[in-house]
């Protein structure tokens, strides 16, 4: 049901946000109160860029399924990859080795923004009054605003390494189309990339970011493949969807060989890239003598989830801690916690290879929520198979729901939250509400994969009162699942 | 004269992006290499956020002239400023102590984002071909984007500590604006902003972030205040300037006593609060033992200028350095270069103090050029005293060869900067192609002050090749220095 906000706007006091945070201005300090400050709000300081990527696979008790030939539905073989990949990233789509070390190149261009900060949300846990401590890994400070960088520029440079010229890819919100940009324009690659339309049209600026990082820039569905024209033949307004935008750049890729094609999210080497992000954060939260009981993190194709919580799935396994690993998915594209765990193409055309993956089958297309990045059908293999292993958990959360968490945490933290993360802020603040029923003091680490500065649209509909739930319909799904081929291995 | 560039956009060959900067896919890496990265690339790792701020005018050998009172042109009393700042801040306008202590809660909220990270530009320095080497000083990680929060926390903290309710203030290109906007939703208090009208309607999206923050904003001149409404009598499509916004925030605060103002730039407690900048900077040079030759920064009110270069003329008057520093303000508005060393209004309407600083006139109405934030028709009195001692240097440069830098940094640096910085940049372009002629091994360092997120639609003209330089013409000059008054000490 969707649920529609007072027409005059937000009521403000239902956010209770003026009477908790008043400074406590007559408190007194111990005399190392500037050095506790440091550890405990900010630990940024304390750690280095890490030298390797973590690869979950090589510690997994049960090995993920293999990807199958989209025609042959026979296991995929390595060559089979290469009009799309290079070969190190093809090598790291399938290694099983636990460790991978980072090229230099990559390092150095990491250091534009890594280590990213550590946070303590400590005003945010005095306005909802809780015990539970709350902290955010934040990747907004990278200057495409998000984690896509963290596999943007390994991607551009094993392609520049291998001689490739150009680059394609889809972007759906238009963090990793700015990253693809980003990354390209430093390795001298040309970047090409189709964005879902209703992003294209609606987020003019984040155009004009790529197409300042020299990348040209078409909305999707477009006229440029047969993909696109077959999908706009069918319906001309037809708003795009990120499964439609890969359909259309993989076969730019296959298409010309001096062009490979990037993906931003649900592949095992653009997980493996995010790990950084996890791997930092282990660092820093033993500089402060933390030890997460719940990690939270949104999940649209899952690097971010992934990247943040695979070395922690590392330490849970060898019972160094146990906390929580809890997943958010929007309730309009609901992949782990309605979906089918099934085998299925990652585009919407079926050009690509099968992969089993929780999925709403791979001609879904989502409501549009402000959310873009997280409006994809399917969900990342590997997050698929960790959750089928029994490593995490996942729930779903309405808009609404988010963007009022989002602004609690804007107004208390001072970071304006991209539409995605506000999921996992949404249910850190459910986790930390429940502390306080409870009285539990648990250490809540939550991933805040990117700003909000193209998604303030979103903000205004949200303050104006004009944002509703999107209905979800089971009916909707059960027709797509029906398109999801079957496969006997 | 105004310059139009060809029509069919930039010719992207002019800029030589692609060819040389190719990685370097062979080079042989030391094993201590990943150390060197850390220390050459990025030292945030390496300082702590500092406990103090610094009063340069403690150590100048000739103090500023004071401020005036409008009316009666006698020297200013402290208690003349009640209504508009509190206590703590006027001492801090007036203080001869050379640090003030910073407090703890303002240190706490400074870990959000500090310390910011010092970056050498070494692909921008391979691009240009350069011996020199480039470090900058990035203060685009603050959740506002840009060095305006540095003086916006301790701002709202003062104000909060003794009671105050509402905050008011103007904004330009909107960081300022936003600035306090988030700083004042830290602290409880309600924030309204006078935006510029012309920024106003062209960055919709710097405006929902101060909404997201909670705070009001009007466009200016408005209708709310007998300032606005007198400035449109006389030209109701004013396009707004800085001069015009403060004239409408002043009248807000002095009619309301609950109410104070808040200043972005141009007065001392704004500068003082700004130094942590060069604080920072000062010990992260150490760390990587560097020394720099040339120290540049843009300036409009010169807060982001004074904030790096204060604590380096500190040095440099006790004989420990010295480099060159280097202003470097838009064509289009050349207070420093252009104007008049003279008592004269900080404001278009004459309510504020008189003070003593290089002024193109208080109702000089700069042209609309991009960089929002260099359009104010005087230079901070303190920068403007520093100049006329003989401790810096200045040079105006016209918006297109700024935006050309822009995108040379962008395309190889990563981020997008915002238009003012984008002055600094050109102006450390002209040095290093000058050092490339020379041979010297100068060490500049730059102070790059905010990233463009808000400011994409400058980028598209430039890009399309319609951005022009904007006609300074020296008779509107004369027209609007004929207003300033005559004051005799």
């Amino acid at each position: 049901m969707a649920k529609l906000l007072p027409p005059n706007g937000i009521d403000e006091s239902s956010l209770g946000l003026r009477p908790n945070i008043k400074p406590i201005m007559n408190r007194k300090f111990p005399s190392n109160y500037r050095l506790r400050t440091k550890s405990s709000v900010t630990v940024r300081n304390s750690v280095n860029i890490p030298k390797q990527w973590y690869n979950l696979v090589a510690d997994l008790p049960l090995k993920p399924p293999p990807a199958l030939h989209p025609q042959t539905h026979k296991p995929l073989k390595p060559e089979d990859l290469s009009p799309l990949f290079p070969d190190e990233l093809i090598a790291q789509e399938i290694t099983d080795d636990r460790y991978i070390e980072i090229p230099d190149e990559v390092i150095d261009i990491y250091g534009l923004w890594r280590p990213t900060p550590l946070l303590r949300a400590k005003r945010l846990e005095k306005l909802l009054d809780t015990p539970a401590r709350i902290y955010y890994k934040y990747e907004g400070t990278s200057p495409a605003g998000s984690h896509k960088p963290n596999t943007a520029v390994p991607q551009a440079y094993y392609n520049a390494r291998q001689g490739v010229k150009n680059v394609v890819t889809e972007t759906g919100a238009g963090q990793w189309g700015s990253s693809l940009a980003f990354a390209s324009s430093l390795f001298g690659l040309n970047c090409e990339v189709w964005q879902v339309r209703a992003s294209y049209d609606q987020k003019p600026y984040r155009k004009l970011m790529m197409q300042t990082w020299g990348a040209k820039v078409h909305p999707s569905p477009s006229n440029v493949t047969d993909s696109g024209r077959k999908i706009l033949e069918i319906d001309p307004s037809s708003p795009g969807s990120l499964g439609m935008a890969i359909s259309e750049a993989v076969e730019v890729a296959v298409k010309n060989t001096d062009t490979k094609y990037c993906l931003g999210s649900v592949l095992n080497h653009v997980l493996l890239h995010q790990t950084i992000i996890g791997e930092e954060c282990l660092e820093q939260l033993e500089v402060i003598g933390e030890v997460p009981d719940v990690i939270i993190g949104c999940t649209g194709g899952g690097s971010n989830f992934g990247g943040l919580t695979f070395p922690f799935i590392r330490e849970k396994m060898k019972g160094n801690i146990n906390p929580v690993i809890r997943a958010v998915e929007p309730s309009a594209c609901p992949s782990l916690t309605k979906g089918v765990y099934a085998y299925d193409y990652g585009d919407t055309v079926g050009m690509t290879p099968l992969m089993k993956m929780h999925t709403l089958g791979h001609d879904f297309v989502p409501d549009p929520i402000h959310a873009g990045g997280l409006r994809y059908h399917g969900m990342a293999p590997l997050i698929s198979h960790v959750y089928e292993l029994g490593f995490m958990e996942a729930l779903a959360i309405p808009q609404t729901e988010c963007f009022q968490a989002a602004l609690q945490f804007a107004r208390t933290e001072g970071i304006i939250p991209a539409p995605e993360p506000t999921h996992a802020i949404a249910a850190a603040i459910r986790e930390a509400l429940n502390c306080k029923e409870t009285g539990e003091e648990k250490v809540i680490l939550m991933a805040m994969c990117g700003h909000g500065h193209f998604d303030l649209a979103a903000y205004d509909k949200y303050l104006q009162g004009n944002m509703i739930d999107l209905s979800f319909s089971l009916e909707k799904v059960k027709a797509s699942l029906a398109s999801v081929p079957h496969v006997t291995l």
